[in-house]
């Protein structure tokens, strides 16, 4: 029973060890791009609740890694920092193939048609990941 | 010794459960500012080799959740996508107090220091995740 306990504590050990190296790792070796885009809406009173369901409809393509969409937050005024935009959308692939994919997909062209007509600026950065 | 396996077997499981769900999910309750930074480097066929190490060593600053350095992606030419920066640096942290730690760190104060003559222009942007 002893041993067993031993065991089984090694095991749980083994699966919080995975967690925390994930949590903690700086360039998990798969995630080479970021499709970073920011957002600036005409009408962002009227507009930002629909919109931002779109994007949640949006980042369920099969081929994104992981997704976020978010809000400007109240960090410092700076003037090098640009809190104008109203949603940021980051976006994790695994290969520039898998990006291609999400672009030329029916769901991404489903969203731009939907809503592009609420936004009146887009700015998309792409990072490879060292 | 049967009870035992499939104990341990449930166990396995649930590790795994926990590492893929934390790979799949959109949103992590706990990351709540992503901190993007863009650089533009006056040299930097020069500098980009000593500025990235610069990132490396900022990065490790004790509130930061995660961290990613990395470069513009060869991806479409757009005019949605600007290519144009040298340096992309992306860091989340659990909260805007952690982020506040971060900013008044030593370590980024050095590295402003040691680095802000390679710089002609930084573009932050500061998003709080859904």
């Amino acid at each position: 029973m002893k041993t067993r306990r031993k065991f089984i504590n090694s095991l749980l050990i083994l699966g919080t060890g995975l967690f925390a190296s994930k949590k903690a790792s700086a360039h998990p070796a798969k995630s080479v791009l970021i499709h970073q885009v920011y957002f600036w809406l005409k009408n962002p009173n009227k507009d930002l609740k629909g919109f931002i369901e779109g994007c949640e409809k949006l980042v369920k393509i099969d081929s994104i890694k992981k997704a976020y969409i978010g809000t400007p937050a109240v960090t410092e005024r700076r003037d090098v920092v640009d809190h104008s935009f109203q949603v940021s959308l980051t976006v994790y692939f695994d290969s520039i193939e898998d990006h291609n994919h999400y672009q030329l997909h029916e769901d991404h062209k489903a969203f731009i048609a939907a809503h592009e007509d609420k936004w009146k600026r887009v700015q998309v950065y792409d990072t490879k990941i060292k």
